[in-house]
């Protein structure tokens, strides 16, 4: 059996449902259907999600919040006309929507938890009255029903592991579940959304819960692309992607899913497929625990800015036992997350995605690292750039260094850093920010021309 | 004023004696000798100092040293006698030898440092009667006299900073400092000896102690060459090295002199020379803080062997905070010292010594990381080469990489691990051990040819 998962865009309008509804009538493994809340229509229309949070707010600081109600209303009337849904759906929708607004306002994290939860749960009841309508027999199943629980931590929450004893029971419903993504229940019965990529993690969590064959992720791109299409033109679509390769291109920039999301997926070993509502027959990309196919060395180029280097030198450092520990616990201290540390002998370079860095914690870092562990020498260096080049095959493939670094010559880009492990699963380049897309482009033709 | 310091092949022999005091000669400047003790003639001779040892150790067993103590007579008897030294120096010699016998044998640590010292001692004595018979105003000092004192920890004692006060003095004399290397006093006024490179240290104290404008380090090559005449044939000389070359050079395997050892010159900005006893006309190889000449962006090629790559994967690494730290905390507590640790994003390699590691060590490391830190896999590399490639003048040159990495490709080999600090000094590659000399001739090729 299939878990889908359809995202914002795929359901933003009854002519988009339609289609959702052929991709699930076309394949009876597809049983479970997990759905986001509608999405935008156009790129200035405004995500039902985004209108549920404004309207929470307002009603928290007890403001009118008519607007919002009526356009929310609104946005599910229009889908429900279209699709000549039986009255019922709207009584539910609206009465939910009046009931959350009525609710306990004492603790406003949850009051505001349960309006966006909504958001995918009003879209799930829809969705399950047009199925039935077109002969799919379906029904929504609330994750309360299912057991899906989660930690008390509204906006963040994380799944409870027993809740799996309960899901797996989802295998045995005849007809198609129909699932609201992004959030659970705490075992108070209090609604807790999960964090950014939420419908992903439903879909992920339900994928490994009924041990699915398949985990098919429904967005609005036919694949995963070689590299980002708005800095190379046509670039190649990706077949197949392991899950660490998929790491990689989505830590430097490919932002096509939340990859964290799929981690319960990933933990059974499920395999993934990205595929595109608007152009279901397209292959779309698999992602996988091994290759299964002949696949080329480098499968993407990735990039990502906004990282900075502290440079960090010290005499005979090198034989200071302890010296990167203590580093790296300084950092901590700061409440700051590295990326990479490449070093030499005397000399360590930290990688900081530098939003993270203040002028102000700059200057104690500096000021720590040279009282404290006695650095002679510190060097910032901000507007870094990432080029990540990833591929497992590259393992196998001598020479992929020489090609890559004769791309960047070719653009008379300076490599400031590189960084390559013994997975040979990723290489990746510093560089200066001003050089970015110049190296992408470069990078895609010298493997991929 | 220039310290010099003149290594065990260049005070071998009377013949070899004779070649120094015309270096001093030759130079008015040249006002602090360092001597070490009389090393090898040729290749199967023994050295003063491994004698000693010897000698010291059959005395504290009660055993018959004889042998020992009259071969290391003879080494200076021959010396002197061939330089028409006058006989007070061989009856100073002889009687300091009888009295190092007699000595307290309760402390056998202390006990056989003073006998190693003396190799040291005694060649300074003989140093400065043949100084004075060429018309050389010298005299011999000892470092009790010029307040050279040390921790007390024989065989790897450390200098106390408080000689520097008096040290200085020594600025202050006419004739020729003729002042042993390889140890110190303590302040019970027990002598305790240097670990490795013991001479070096030394001369770089006093260098330091006197302000001295040049640190002259006198040995049996011309130059520290740009790769290992063992593996390139006539590789060039250097003519200049950064402290900071020097350091990642002889981390991976140039062994010229030991560098830890020239750190207190360093300290002072002094200006380090390597030349020849034996062609003391060639230039040399200046090692100074910052480049003050032309330089090309490599400077040197050197290669190591013996590591050991300890790989580690685990899902979402990336985002566990403190993860890098705790790892690095755990090699501590197997009392391990890594080198390098290049990372993926849901990987990382510690690049060791792998003859720290053994197979009971490994094991346990392993366990630990799997069973403390969730690694959910870990895989072990030996017999790993690290391949430097170093110069300062690579951080103004487009291309580097794009050459190394094309020597590497034509050789057909595969580059395991690559890892670039900001500093741009340096870049190392790791390779399988196979292929060290076949990488470093490639390298060379590429670079200096």
């Amino acid at each position: 059996m299939k878990v889908v998962k359809f995202g914002g865009s795929s359901l933003a309008s009854a002519q988009q449902i339609r289609k959702v509804g052929q991709i699930v009538k076309s394949d009876t493994e597809r049983k479970i259907v997990v759905v986001s809340a509608p999405g935008k229509r156009y790129s200035e229309d405004e995500k039902v999600t985004d209108l549920l949070i404004s309207l929470a707010e307002k009603s928290l600081q007890d403001q009118d919040y008519s607007l919002e109600m009526n356009k929310i209303v609104q946005r599910y009337q229009e889908m429900a006309e279209e699709l000549s849904l039986n009255e019922e759906v709207m009584v539910a929708i609206e009465s939910r929507l009046d009931q959350l607004a009525a609710g306990d306002k004492s603790h406003p994290d949850y009051y505001i938890d349960a309006f966006k939860a909504s958001g995918e749960d009003n879209n799930a009841k829809l969705v399950a009255a047009y199925f039935n309508q077109i002969g799919i027999p379906a029904s929504y199943v609330s994750p309360k029903e299912a057991g899906l629980l989660v930690t008390n931590e509204p906006h963040n929450a994380r799944l409870l592991p027993d809740s799996y004893e309960k899901l797996i029971t989802l295998r045995e419903r005849e007809e198609v579940v129909v699932f609201p993504g992004f959030f659970g229940y705490t075992h108070e019965g209090d609604i807790c959304t999960f964090s950014r990529g939420g419908s992903d993690i439903t879909g992920a969590i339900l994928a490994s819960g009924v041990n699915a064959d398949l985990y098919e992720n429904f967005t609005d791109v036919d694949a995963i692309f070689a590299a980002n299409p708005s800095v190379v033109e046509n670039p190649m679509a990706i077949a197949e992607l392991t899950y660490r390769e998929m790491r990689e291109l989505s830590y430097a920039g490919f932002s096509v899913l939340h990859d964290e999301a799929l981690e319960p997926a990933f933990k059974k070993g499920i395999p993934v497929v990205i595929k595109n509502t608007n152009n279901p027959n397209a292959p779309g990309t698999t992602i996988t625990k091994e290759h299964t196919k002949e696949h080329p060395p480098i499968i993407g180029i990735a990039s990502s800015s906004g990282f900075m280097n502290i440079y960090i030198e010290k005499y005979l450092m090198n034989r200071e036992i302890g010296f990167g520990r203590k580093v790296l616990q300084l950092l901590e201290m700061y409440g700051l997350s590295y990326e990479h540390t490449p070093s030499g002998i005397d000399n360590m370079t930290l990688v900081l995605r530098e939003e993270q860095v203040s002028p102000s914690i700059e200057e104690a870092l500096i000021t720590t690292l040279k009282e404290k562990l006695q650095v002679e020498n510190v060097k910032i260096e901000r507007d870094v750039a990432l080029i990540m080049l990833v591929g497992e095959g590259m393992r196998d493939q001598i020479g992929t260094m020489a090609t890559a670094a004769k791309a960047f010559k070719d653009q008379n880009i300076n490599i400031d850093m590189v960084n390559q492990g013994a997975s040979e699963n990723s290489v990746m380049f510093g560089i200066q920010q001003k050089d970015e897309d110049k190296a992408v482009e470069s990078l895609y033709r010298a493997f991929f021309d």
